[in-house]
């Protein structure tokens, strides 16, 4: 099969590589060989050694028929989004990197993909190389799932990494995830949450069966994650995570992507540094984890190129991967999820006890008067009842 | 399509309830309903409420037409081997839980399923319910994979997690194991390593591609740890965990089960109790993990059902899920794989030196005159230099 691969940056770069690394592998599990034709990138690769694949105008890729496959790894939503309708109508394959077209336009776009009786893959779009995408089509094809969470974002995870191990601020945290190249110079997609919310619409969409878009996800950073919560939360056996969740209620799913504090008890509080994981939880198997690089020119195209793989296997036959369209009235409110929360205050503890009455108090709490938690309740309820106490950190349990 | 059970037991039994509780979500999956027309015990099952499907003659399943996939959950080699045969022959796919049958005729049963177009399935008999079948063959397939490790025995890594959390006993954390229902009355297959020895050998069929047969893999089981070895691992920040490995050394690959020293910064260290893990090193995605419940009634039925679904997507096209046979030349003798050793001893740190040369010793060992850790080497090498210092116990660490 002859593939095309569009934007040769990191992950194009990766998927190159790859292929040509593991070609005997990959001929093998395909089924056949896989050979790239082109790569589109309007840059010029002097002396790069596939620069004789380069072209700069994607129609010769649009208009060969010989191309069955194409990899986009261009990013956002402008052209890359413009040049997959074109693959798809065309009746090439596409197989992304790409979580933000995803997110925005998956539904759209699977559609084009189901008339076509093509496939639209995109493993590689949350979690960088973990399994995720057919771990749930497919394995856990036998359960109702209703609740999907994890730690969907690496610099953001390697930066409260830092902050729980060393005690460093945050600032010097981020700092540190730039000078390693794990951040980029501007951070905000990572540490404002924008990234992991695009990752929990897929898996929202590919565990609950309907699109979940970004704007219908409530997204906080970790901006606001101060040196005293970490040592707050320690002090009772918590660290903070940044995870993105979606969870099921009757026709509806509430997703959200916050900083919690997670039991270490919970294995995904063990999940350090750049790397990602994913709890699903279905009736039948309980909860499951995948666990793994969740970012990076290898562990990515990885993903990428198992779905070419996959897509020169089902040439003549689509898989069943896809979701219906959202919506509004599809979205239960995240404000009123209930859960524990943690809170720091200014406020002393006889004003906390008036306000929420069953808090239990964290000995010897720093940054503040006290921090405490508090019993199950909704955002909304845990937001009116602090507003008098000068909090300065709310904080989800995950419970 | 229409399905047959064969073993009426907790397995089959859950197999039952997975398919009649998640029948739309199964049915929409599989785009078509799955329904069971014979469960198949010699046993009476008066009152039970699926006692009108049951039938104690295989041959009626056997003969049926209808009946185009049979889950065996009968385990052993015995009659299930004979009926899985039949099954297959007579053009059926067989989906299994039975890992005693998939270690030791594996590749035979694959190859009349090859010869027939129809798939032998066995998710359910490796890690219970998580997913590992698919991820491995699929979602890996861009990979030169050439480790896989994983705790895959959840009854002795409840009996090491007692043991570590607790300071139990050996015999005592057996007891509380049985008491809980985690055990058998005769906890031999899972204490000495049988178990994960079945388990480590489907895996590396999955991951390199040939046959490994249980009688070449070396087992040690954990009835050889004491509590002064837990100690003492826990002084250099490592837990005791019981593992199947398997590796590729050229066109070999070793594999063996025994206890090892993991570190607790290794994720692994952190799955707990009754839950099983399994990682997955590939040459682009690197470490993987996957975690969840490595049995139980439920998880494992998720898996099997998850098989039926996909042999109903595939009733006219053979998954490519199989491996070449193996044989003695083929195994790389596990006693030769290098690594760092613990040896627990009743020699004088004098008489280590001499032996060992770079012996890093463990302060304040406990249970014998000192305890260390070896330099990489053999286990050949460590026995052999071992052989005159009283050693008490020698376990790998897993670097």
């Amino acid at each position: 099969m002859f593939i095309a691969i569009l934007g040769f940056g990191t992950v194009g770069s990766g998927v190159m590589e790859v292929i040509e690394k593991n070609a005997d592998r990959i001929a093998q599990n395909a089924a056949q060989e896989i050979k790239v034709k082109y790569i589109v990138d309007v840059r010029d690769f002097p002396g790069n050694p596939y620069e004789s694949l380069i072209v700069k105008d994607f129609s010769v890729v649009e208009n060969d028929p010989e191309v069955k496959t194409v990899v986009e790894t261009i990013g956002g939503t402008g052209v890359a989004y413009d040049f997959t309708r074109r693959c798809l109508l065309a009746g090439k394959n596409v197989v992304t990197s790409n979580k933000e077209l995803v997110a925005t336009h998956g539904h759209e776009l699977i559609e084009i993909a189901k008339q076509k009786n093509i496939n639209y893959l995109f493993e590689a779009s949350v979690g960088g190389g973990i399994p995720i995408l057919r771990p749930i089509t497919q394995c856990l094809a036998a359960n109702k799932i209703d609740d999907v969470y994890g730690i969907l974002n690496g610099t953001t995870n390697y930066i409260l990494t830092e902050m729980i191990a060393n005690g460093t601020s945050f600032d010097d945290a981020l700092k540190a995830a730039q000078k390693m190249g794990y951040a980029e110079a501007d951070p905000t997609a990572d540490i404002e949450g924008h990234d992991a919310c695009r990752k929990i619409c897929i898996l929202s969409a590919l565990c609950f069966g309907r699109h979940m878009y970004p704007q219908d996800v409530p997204t906080q950073g970790i901006t606001g994650v101060k040196a005293a919560d970490v040592e707050n939360a320690s002090r009772i056996d918590c660290k903070i995570k940044l995870l993105g969740r979606a969870i099921h209620y009757g026709d509806k799913v509430a997703a959200y992507v916050a900083p919690h504090l997670v039991s270490r008890r919970n294995l995904i509080s063990s999940v350090e540094g750049v790397m990602n994981g994913i709890v699903v939880r279905g009736n039948a198997i309980g909860d499951v984890m995948f666990y793994g690089a969740g970012a990076g020119k290898y562990p990515t195209a990885s993903a990428v190129v198992a779905d070419v793989i996959d897509a020169a296997k089902h040439l003549a036959a689509r898989k069943y991967i896809g979701w219906e369209d959202g919506g509004p009235e599809y979205v239960y409110p995240a404000e009123l999820v209930e859960s524990r929360w943690y809170v720091r205050c200014g406020a002393e503890e006889s004003a906390v006890k008036a306000a929420f009455g069953d808090a239990e108090f964290i000995d010897g709490a720093a940054g503040g008067q006290c921090a405490f938690v508090t019993g199950s309740m909704s955002k909304k309820a845990v937001d009116e009842l602090a507003a008098g106490l000068d909090a300065r950190t709310v904080l989800r349990m995950l419970d």
